[in-house]
């Protein structure tokens, strides 16, 4: 899956414009596509501002020289390049594998264009077949796990290696939902901002602008996007 | 004002009947509530066990002797008590002016009854009086304030007196809105809770059971409310 990876961030690498303010991705495809902006960024001698949607990613930039500023300190964000852990023909995607997602939904909400970047196993005709993490106030997160329960999607505290909860960089926990039998998206996304003491959770609906797919080496445009399944 | 919140929090306290769980609210009123009803538990002997709706409350709680518990380790509340900054006549409330309205709603949502305690002053026909508070995450907060200003909602950062930024117990912002001339406050709730990066905002709709006034010495009850304006 690197080659594939490797792919996708070198397509997303080549779409960023010089003197743009770009927003840095979480996770293991985002990490190369970081890497390679830096270097382009070096070789190139760009004027580029970056924004991080993790303290890992922000480490990372910065460590390879690239400017990394805070997000208020920008007005907009030009294109933001992150992955996704699962995405459906209609560029739909789960995100927050990584723990992430809070931070990732609040960059791509400041986004001007938002460009995800996967391998080919991630895209799928159907979400479900990744679990969608929830991030919740740890204060009462029994009850909203309880609620999950009574919706029938088999709710599971994410934990870290020693088995303690995992805590998000805003200090929450994640809650990760099975939503292979969940037909109607929209609706249970606004079920879930309904439930006091959700803060986001990793449904990312008609958000992406542009899906870069390695291995397949396909460019999916949302402005193209049209009644027929983009792979036909 | 100070006999009326006692009033107030006189006519609460004899309505919690032994062996009960109960949620403690948060600000002045609520605090003379949680002193009242520990005189209470001491010379009845009761078996009350407590639910605190900031660390403030449950310290205060603890500190006369009420059995103070996590909310997690209880599988509901019977009755919550706390105060409102303001409620018009359908018993629709701001909360919130203490910041402790994450916690206040969660441990609301938790509880089969919700008794509200307040003076005369803060029994409005229509809210806006009161700033609502809208608690966000700190990260990328600009963004949210600047929609709210175009909103027309004259969003303002809650400060400390030393000027900076208030912080919540969950180490989020507090950003004050105006909203006196807004007259769908559900749609107002929504769209507030649609903007990423929200984590809960102080409007508390169809919440309250039952709102007890001191001064007026009122009792009015959700399920006697009818087309007629309750103070007719």
């Amino acid at each position: 899956m690197n080659i594939e990876k490797n792919q996708a961030a070198r397509m997303a690498v080549e779409k960023i414009q010089n003197n743009s303010v770009v927003g840095l991705g979480s996770g293991s495809t985002a990490a190369i596509f970081i890497r390679l902006l830096a270097e382009k960024v070096k070789k190139e001698h760009m004027n580029i501002v970056c924004v991080a949607t993790s303290i890992k990613s922000g480490e990372l930039g910065s460590s390879l020289g690239l400017k990394v500023v805070d997000i208020d300190d920008v007005s907009s964000i030009d294109v933001t390049v992150d992955g996704a852990d699962e995405v459906d023909y209609d560029l739909n995607g789960i995100k927050g594998g990584g723990a992430a997602l809070l931070f990732e939904k609040i960059v791509a909400s400041k986004s001007k264009y938002n460009i995800w970047i996967i391998d080919s196993s991630k895209f799928h005709k159907k979400l479900g077949n990744f679990k969608l993490p929830v991030e919740v106030i740890k204060f009462g997160s029994q009850r909203i796990f309880d609620c999950l329960q009574e919706m029938g999607l088999n709710p599971t505290y994410r934990l870290n290696d020693d088995s303690t909860r995992l805590l998000t960089d805003s200090s929450n926990y994640i809650i990760d939902i099975d939503i292979q039998h969940v037909s109607d998206l929209k609706s249970l996304s606004n079920a879930l901002e309904n439930l006091t003491g959700v803060v986001e959770h990793g449904l990312f609906i008609n958000i992406c602008n542009e899906l870069l797919i390695g291995g397949l080496k396909k460019d999916i445009k949302r402005s193209e996007l049209d009644d027929r399944l983009v792979l036909n």
